[in-house]
């Protein structure tokens, strides 16, 4: 089981990759459950005792609404690993969680993770270092994403800011950059990005929150599908 | 300067949201550097001694070519933070970084960092979650732009893989999912979903790595652009 537990986790997004003794500290702590079809394992609302790393079967993750109708938010599969932000932000499970069929999860217990974490910095940091080094693949692959059509929709956006304000060529950004960000399907680096793209070309000036329109024609192409 | 550093420690990803004694120690810890233009912060290979906040100016971070040619990775600005992966996974930096203007850093040294991480775990557990959260956030918005994409890219590459193997409707996948969704411009956790699906919709039926291309005419649609 050991053995099988430690295989499990180096396959996890979470704990790929940690060395072969972290990996056996983390499959010690772990506490195996087996599950029959239907199971829950967690309530909307339950305090978030533990995290679960899937051995098989499927696990279906799914909200309520107040007519009682599911709304399911993910499946995970073998390998995925579910319930962690809120085990380590120490708050409530923010959805229900129940086995689509018979299967096999480990629990890994708040308070024997952060033991853990406390006795291991090493395995503190390793995870730090997983965790940051995803992030960095992602934020790249959604700057990669995002240069297609984020352009066009920011020059969308800004042509219609300042119709709003009277055909002025200076408009006021009204809202933050994360929530413009998240209009506009993308993350507030890439919107910066792109924002310092379009001055570089001279189509936009930017002044803090006050951006002027210097190339209307060039925004209009953009925003009808040209490519910046 | 702690009031001005906590301050800043919350407006970047790495640390926002943490509890105010908590970025207080942080802050605590910080080293001021003042910089030139042109000053360099490290070169590619340095040990990583420990990661960066940028509090005024921007970082270039660059690798040079055999040649000597500068290859801009990155450029970092106010809030935002650099180096810390190396530091978290202990190794050395990947790229040279200089200072493009007059501006001003903190320094996080790692074992500072290790230290305090280890007489806090509650830090440690809040970065998790930090990195967790974003992760998730991360991960949804890939899948929002994956989909769009990569269905009709996934179908090309089927119909390419069954003609180059003779025309037959049962496809072996030669490349691990990982590369394979890395080649298609998404995630592994986002491919398995599209894959999901597009059994659910009877256009293929997945056994370990073996396709069978049930719908032809479905797959050749969305290779040419319909939705998924």
């Amino acid at each position: 089981m050991l053995t099988d537990a430690t295989q499990l986790l180096n396959s996890s997004p979470l704990f790929k990759g940690l060395p072969q003794d972290q990996l056996g500290k983390l499959a010690a702590i772990a506490v195996r459950r087996d599950l029959v079809k239907g199971e829950a394992l967690f309530a909307d609302g339950d305090p978030a005792s533990g995290f679960f790393l899937v051995a098989s079967g499927r696990i279906k993750v799914y909200k309520l609404s107040l007519e009682g109708k599911e709304q399911v938010l993910h499946l995970f599969g073998t390998g995925e690993v579910f319930g962690e932000v809120p085990v380590f932000a120490g708050g409530n499970y923010p959805a229900h969680a129940q086995a689509m069929e018979p299967g096999r999860v480990l629990f890994f217990g708040r308070n024997a993770v952060a033991r853990l974490l406390r006795d291991e910095v090493g395995l503190a940091l390793n995870m730090l270092a997983i965790l940051s080094r995803r992030l960095r693949q992602f934020t790249r692959l959604i700057e990669d994403l995002s240069l297609k059509e984020v352009p066009g929709r920011l020059a969308a956006y800004l042509l219609l800011a300042s119709e709003r304000q009277n055909g002025a060529d200076r408009v006021a950004l009204d809202v933050s950059k994360g929530l413009l960000a998240g209009m506009l399907g993308t993350i507030p680096e890439t919107l910066s990005r792109i924002l310092n793209r379009m001055s570089q070309r001279n189509l936009i000036q930017v002044d803090g929150r006050q951006i002027t329109l210097l190339d209307r024609d060039a925004l209009i192409g953009l925003a009808e599908g040209e490519k910046l």
